[in-house]
């Protein structure tokens, strides 16, 4: 099988690597730069690479357009003129209405891996950056069936986990559990900023664990969020509109001073926060334990090493310092609830007071 | 020195335990439920117990409230009434303003220890759980100033970091740092419950870190959170208003399509985000490490192994995984240049990539 690869940074690159490696392909890269073109073929992200994007599309069976968000239409518009007749044209964009206009030939399948979004550059480029991660995929009406079984049987051998999904439906999803979290980190931090910038004499407070989780995303890398913001602009409105709704019927449950509704709206939080982080993994409901540890270095090195010992791996993982970073509270997620049980029972050994959330 | 304290749950008992080691505190305690006073007895978190409030603080010379936020009040109110003429009444309540009344006793001084959100029960208590954590004080115009000192050396003495600030400027730095932040986890699960919910046919998506760190808090004890939610909701309505109007703002921008307008407004957000969050805590600025990891039990021991072995703390630390589980990225949070560097070398040298954020 022959690919092209059109952007073989931290994403290109490592579909390279995988295809290689893992389905016998021979790869052909084309990057804007050239110095990661370069790169891309002394880690052997790619067999071969070319000056142009024509270069990178001919003779191709599969062309992945792993290219910014910004220049995504236009890369995609690039290969399908490029491409022959029985090559299917995917891209890796994190939303994906943006290119419905592309999505009318029969060639095109719209991409979408949930994956690698916390590194950058060919330099982090992995073989196994795909392993069992979601890899949402937006055919149309008019996508030719061979092309798209190819498309899926390839992800599928490098690791990933292929979904079909409707563009719409897709970037409504987006909108809701990731553009408008980093939305309202954004506005959390300001929000916060003003009411201690206004007022130079107050010392700066301790900032709590639940501001700290919130605010994570704030302000995230400019070159890449704007664009992703403007791409799904129409989603991210609809899904503000609804948020400041929501926000309004709460607002009005405690200007009434209505307690039980505000305890039954927070009550169906907690549910819907189990329904959609807990259940649904495999191995059982996550166990939350909540250990509290002097913060010195080797403490979770120690609990970690207990654990994993024991066979409990630890699904997620928070932790909490204390302002003056003394102590700690270490949140630990365990997937099933004898796991869970077993290292309670383990951290409690250790001398550290748990508990669980 | 004599000791009343009410309510010997995990602050309360935590109270007594730090009083008795570290101050040579007589501590007699009360609590409704007498399993409670049994627990704190046999755990030393007191000396002697009362079946009521007036017997414990009978002949106190500072008495501490540490009844949930809903009991307050009226437990304060009682406090004051049976204490002596030169007593200090203190409490332990996440919002202030809600005992402006007694504040005008001049025997009264309001108190939150920023400690012990994550667990509950006198179980848990701990002799350091306030160690290095900021005590907030909310004295009056009437507070008497030797009482107010013989609280504040207290505080100290039992490890914490005593902090005045008036009861609305606090009131309103935790409806911003704490309340809100709630508020929008439990908005952002039932907005993402209502997206799938209403689409059965439709898989479960991947659900990204932003998401997942977003909505921690979502669906906090309601037994604890109404009772907070309620006392300071005049605060968190100014709160909420002022982030409905940013919503707003942010809105129009994404409505007219103004991408300088969105970047301007990202950057902002870093800014604010590394100066609430980064550059004021002692040691330099936050760094954050971004690691790939396979997620095998031990991987997580082995790098804070690494580090504990070259004395790099980490401040903060984040897992998330893949979606099946099989590998991760840790998000690592190192204060100062120089320890950020050496641990980034250190995690390259056992193979992970590491990327700074």
């Amino acid at each position: 099988m022959r690919l092209g690869i059109l952007g073989v940074g931290l994403i290109g690159g490592s579909i390279g690597l995988a295809a290689r490696r893992r389905a016998d392909a021979v790869v052909c890269g084309f990057d804007i730069d050239p110095r990661v073109r370069d790169a891309a073929l002394a880690s052997g992200a790619i067999d071969t690479s070319s000056e142009d994007l024509a270069g990178a599309v001919d003779g191709a069976d599969v062309v992945f357009v792993a290219a910014p968000v910004g220049a995504l239409l236009e890369s995609v518009r690039g290969a399908l003129a490029a491409a022959g007749p029985e090559c299917v044209v995917t891209d890796v964009g994190s939303t994906k209405r943006v290119l419905a206009e592309a999505g009318a030939d029969r060639r095109f399948v719209g991409g979408h891996p949930l994956a690698g979004a916390e590194t950058s550059g060919v330099e982090h480029a992995r073989e196994d950056l795909f392993d069992g991660a979601t890899w949402y995929l937006t055919p149309s009406g008019d996508t030719t069936g061979v092309l798209y079984e190819r498309l899926h049987r390839l992800l599928t051998t490098i690791g990933a986990r292929p979904t079909a999904i409707d563009a719409e439906t897709h970037d409504r999803l987006m909108a809701c559990v990731s553009h408008l979290p980093h939305v309202l980190a954004n506005l959390l931090v300001a929000q916060a900023g003003a009411l201690l910038g206004g007022e130079e004499s107050e010392q700066l407070p301790a900032v709590g664990p639940s501001f700290r989780d919130a605010t994570r995303v704030a302000g995230a890398n400019s070159a890449i969020w704007t664009d992703i913001y403007m791409s799904n602009r129409d989603a991210l409105l609809e899904g503000i509109d609804e948020f400041a709704e929501a926000l309004a019927l709460v607002r009005e449950a405690l200007a009434a001073g209505d307690a039980d509704a505000v305890t039954d709206w927070n009550e169906r939080a907690r549910i819907d926060r189990d329904a959609l982080l807990g259940s649904r993994l495999a191995g059982g409901p996550l166990q939350e334990l909540r250990v509290s540890v002097p913060n010195r270095p080797g403490v979770v090195a120690e609990i970690a090493l207990a654990l994993g010992r024991s066979g409990v791996n630890i699904a997620d993982m928070a932790l909490s310092p204390s302002q003056d970073n003394s102590q700690g509270v270490v949140s630990l997620w365990i997937r099933g609830d004898a796991p869970g049980a077993r290292a309670e029972r383990l951290i409690a050994e250790l001398g550290h007071p748990v508990a669980r959330a």
